[in-house]
């Protein structure tokens, strides 16, 4: 069995981003050596997600607008009383999730034609990490 | 370490369909050999879902109204200046979640009594694919 | 390939409960001898939720606000029709997702900061299971 562990790092301008790390994850699983196995992409902070989907600026639009709908930024949140004011990024982390695993086939990512993996930032300005593990042979 | 990789297509009759997938994904473990691991069920496709729950009819209805209800099909999302009509079917597939792993225990889907994994089409009446990847020992 | 499989029972007073797993999942992994690799942490129920976020009273109660708002309990689901009244239970475990993956890195959990393994029960005072399945090396 063969296993390698890296970390990305984030820092992003906006209080809420979505990037695209499909090539970093590319790249830790051709550094692994690994043939077949998995590859989990999971976030390291609950106040942001990781997930599977299009590339396409419209529908990352939408899907910020949907996010905030069904968890609107609020202050009156319990969770506020700490002292934090962002209750609402960890019911978006909880929504969208904070990781995926994504199959690894032939040494490749077995993905369909348009399957791409995001991080979404729901709380940024400040130095969040994402961890990316393949394990297999 | 053992690995078996195989795909399901779907071409469904219908636009929506929820489809209990359980027999094809112990069919795999069966064949792979695997006494102990995990088994990935992940579309392949980023307008469909993957969970775990039950075979009820009158739930699977009222988990497509709940859906219905939260991820509302419109025609005003930002993603259909693409072209598409589809941006429901993307924000459903990111609210089930497009994948579930189950584990594998002496050879055997290791599930509670009632828990069966469905293949959920939000914009179907076209090929599209499932992988399920076992790898363990 | 090393692996171990253990089984957590609840039976709790309420009818929701969250309750902090991590301790019992570290334990897990421990005991595995598992340097890396994946543990799995997964319901066994499916009215029940398995989610990775903060420790927090607060917190835990706007998710269990925010929960009961997207997914209110009520009288008329059509699962209803069997002779159960926990369709929101089923829908509740759908939102949250039933399972986690957490990353084993030198023989532990490779966790965040605030990063804690919950068990979110949504229709409890019975017994009810969660498997914990750490594989790796």
């Amino acid at each position: 069995m063969k296993s390698l562990t890296e970390y990305l790092w984030f820092n992003t301008k906006r209080h809420r981003e979505f990037i695209n790390i499909t090539d970093s994850v590319e790249d830790v699983v051709q550094r692994s050596g690994i043939a077949e196995g998995f590859v989990l992409v999971s976030a390291m902070h609950i106040t942001a997600g990781v997930y599977v989907n299009d590339a396409e600026a419209g529908l990352i639009a939408d899907i910020e607008a949907w996010l905030e709908q069904l968890v609107p930024y609020r202050s009156d949140y319990k969770h506020h009383a700490t002292g934090e004011s962002n209750a609402d990024a960890h019911l978006k982390s909880l929504l969208v999730h904070h990781e995926v695993i994504v199959p690894i086939t032939n040494g490749k990512l077995d993905f369909g034609p348009w399957q791409q993996v995001y991080y979404a930032e729901f709380d940024g300005q400040r130095r969040k990490r994402v961890l990316i593990k393949a394990v297999g042979e």
